[in-house]
């Protein structure tokens, strides 16, 4: 790959980027629109990520952050790491993007009340300034999520560049989840959650999960980026999994603005907030994602995989969502819990689990796993089943001892199940895989939820009978 | 250097982490004391980035960050980059801190009012909170002094790794400091200076410098880490004048708080802010230090000085002090200043303008620059009246055209001066130099500025009245 645009694509970039920056301009000189102005920076951002990749190939190469493509014939080195350009890209025009979302408080509070019921009259008596309803709550809850996002992109960097050990990756996102957390208990503090239906007569409608709640919100930020970086291996998986999780969230938020739901509907400015972080998000993903699909011309990085799972932490916590986002995740925790037993080491697991590529047929075939020496019993019973109910592969030797078993990861149990298959089939599969799972998880969340929770908090109901 | 603690070092920080975790249980235990709290924090601090410093030398080698120090005799390759781990100890410790200053606060908020004056019982409608007075301004701007350190902190590391052009660096504390500016402009928006008494029956009280402002603040961002940055070459060098700086910084804040002033004084909770950020720095700085300082075991990589210098900025700005910061900033003005000629390329500027290690003596001597041919006629005149004011060195060839001239460093011109010194002779000097004209600088502030302002904004004028 030449480390320029062509000229084709430089003047299509600064097409878009023009035409984002008047619409920008137009939405200052309006009232601020900021889902607008979210769009517009998103257009930027993904014409800024998308030169970046480009031209800065050829420095990270020089900085040795490059790798070979294992499937591929022609192993040519490529450059790694190209999500942490994405990242910081992202980064910084969400704190361009700032202004925005408060822009309207800004004009209330500067114009002397034009709109008084934002202006709260009472005097601050120490500072002698006017004690406005400025949403200095959402401003720092949004500025927390943005400490978070920047903790792990430094996290990331160091990983992808030291090289950290597997047991030590898996913390780098508790690490950067205590900006959020640390704000979320200084400024909120909610921790009550809804109680299903047929638990309220024992538990009351709501529940004051305390100190508990924090560890489940860190134990969603653990998970959701260490369960991307584990649903990887072959080119665009990465980043086309997380597209689609994306997209998704963003029609869940859809689903609560108006004008399908009576406004203001009290989740509405969680979900605008959702929406405002996950737009941006797609845009430089899908510059990334022009670049590292089949045949990847460069490589994302453990950085993007940490990157893209905290921005849907980051969203789902801070929008009081989580459940919602995990239904989104089935794939990642399917593949997470097929993974245990060689994470626990009951199956001895290699460093790299990617499907192995069969130079002769160009197809990827699931990568196995040698056993040394034969399994124990109970586990070797296990395999049998699992192998009987085609969840694994194995190979017996003459005698019958296994000694081999395919890997235990969701893209090596697809190639048992679906054959050799290309590289670019393979992401294909499991990328429409996701999209499956998750409209089946959405429909789960907003009809079948009904059965549990007394509404769906998305305000139906309440349309209904208004 | 073995890149281990040993015996004796492990010991002691393993008592300097227990005594501290010991003093914060207390802490959460009392009434939350902040400022003790932060000077546990500190003392983790050290600890942590001691350990680090030592344990990360390997691997950073092995990932190339390494060089090779130009001024001994026997040139061994040290790790580089090292003021990276420092910055990265100290964000995550800061963020841990933040619940500190606001615990007073959320217990306020959360005991039902036991303290009144702090819960305004005005009903918020939409959500059914109350709206206590939580210091939610101050928290967003605790954050997004944070956001700004972690902004340069990712393109510091960015820049050390990827060797970006001299051009292209000097605007990166630009960037880091959009995160603080953006926060000011939606939260504060305090355009306001106090006008000198001489000029204020022309002015008025005050002027409103509006987005004038906002330039200045932006130019204090990227004076502060650049000039940093220029004071550099030498071991220890930029970490002895970041402690230098932060300790004088800290007696300035000092002579703010109680039992010095009345309390409460209007100024107090910036200082304070600006403590807390302040103690963890010398802590990390002086981990770094203590294998920085001569002979160095590891280099401190651009990451270091930009970072020290956005944690000046930051004080200052969000504490409204910058030309108090100015003043403690006297030396790399000076060497600033003196430098122009060669950053604007009226005198040829090398690549490294570091003092010269004469092999022969161990001693450092005036670097020089090479006129390949002799200067046009303005150039010559300047040089020659600065080499009569001993401000320049210069050497002539036979028919007394200028062939070379000593670099425009404050280190060379103090070179010049005090003739070849041995390496931890010239830092202890510049250090000294820096303690002298920031103490000036302190007196000028609190003494001196009482003749062009109405009073010293420290409040001793108002003491004496009371």
């Amino acid at each position: 790959m030449k480390h320029t645009l062509t000229r084709n694509e430089a003047w299509s970039l600064l097409a878009l980027v023009a035409a984002c920056l008047g619409v920008i301009a137009n939405t200052f000189q309006g009232d601020g629109e900021p889902l607008i102005a979210s769009l517009a920076i998103s257009g930027i951002a993904f014409a800024a990520a998308f030169s970046l990749i480009r031209w800065l190939g050829g420095v990270f190469m020089k900085a040795g952050l490059k790798g070979k493509d294992m499937s591929k014939l022609r192993q040519v080195e490529i450059p790694e790491t190209m999500g942490a350009v994405c990242a910081i890209v992202y980064i910084l025009l969400l704190i361009v993007f700032i202004p925005f979302p408060f822009y309207k408080d800004i004009v209330a509070a500067t114009s002397g009340g034009g709109n008084r019921d934002v202006v709260l009259p009472v005097h601050h008596v120490e500072t002698g300034r006017f004690l406005h309803r400025f949403p200095h709550n959402k401003l720092a809850s949004f500025l927390s999520g943005l400490l978070s996002l920047q903790s792990i992109v430094i996290l990331g960097i160091g990983d992808d560049m030291l090289d950290i050990r597997w047991r030590h990756k898996v913390l780098i996102p508790a690490f950067a989840s205590i900006p959020m957390l640390i704000v979320y208990f200084v400024d909120f503090g909610v921790t009550h959650v809804v109680v299903p239906v047929p638990l309220q007569r024992y538990l009351g409608r709501f529940i004051d999960l305390g100190w508990l709640y924090y560890v489940y919100m860190a134990a969603v930020a653990i998970f959701c980026p260490n369960s991307i970086n584990m649903l990887a291996g072959i080119n665009g998986i990465e980043v086309s999994q997380s597209l689609v999780i994306a997209t998704l969230l963003v029609i869940n938020d859809a689903l609560y603005l108006a004008p399908f739901t009576p406004y203001p509907h009290p989740a509405t400015d969680s979900h605008l907030f959702s929406i405002y972080l996950l737009l941006p998000f797609i845009a430089v993903s899908f510059a990334l994602w022009w670049h590292n699909w089949y045949p990847a011309k460069v490589f994302v990085g453990d950085t993007y995989c940490y990157f893209a799972g905290m921005v849907f932490a980051v969203v789902a916590i801070l929008g009081h969502f989580s459940k919602t986002l995990l239904l989104m995740f089935i794939p990642q925790i399917f593949n997470f819990v097929y993974s245990t037993p060689q994470l626990f080491h009951l199956v001895p697991c290699p460093r790299h689990r990617l499907p192995h590529f069969n130079a002769r047929t160009g197809l990827l075939e699931p990568s196995v796993t040698e056993w040394p020496r034969p399994p124990p019993l109970i586990i070797a019973t296990a395999l049998e089943l699992l192998h009987q109910l085609r969840l694994v592969r194995i190979r017996k030797n003459e005698v019958g001892e296994i000694v081999e078993s395919t890997n235990l990861t969701i893209l090596n149990l697809w190639l048992v199940w679906f054959g050799p298959l290309r590289e670019d089939r393979l992401a294909i599969h499991i990328v429409m895989l996701q999209v499956v799972c998750g409209i089946a998880g959405l429909l789960v969340r907003h009809k079948l939820a009904l059965w549990v929770f007394s509404e769906d908090n998305r305000g139906f109901g309440s349309l209904a009978k208004s």
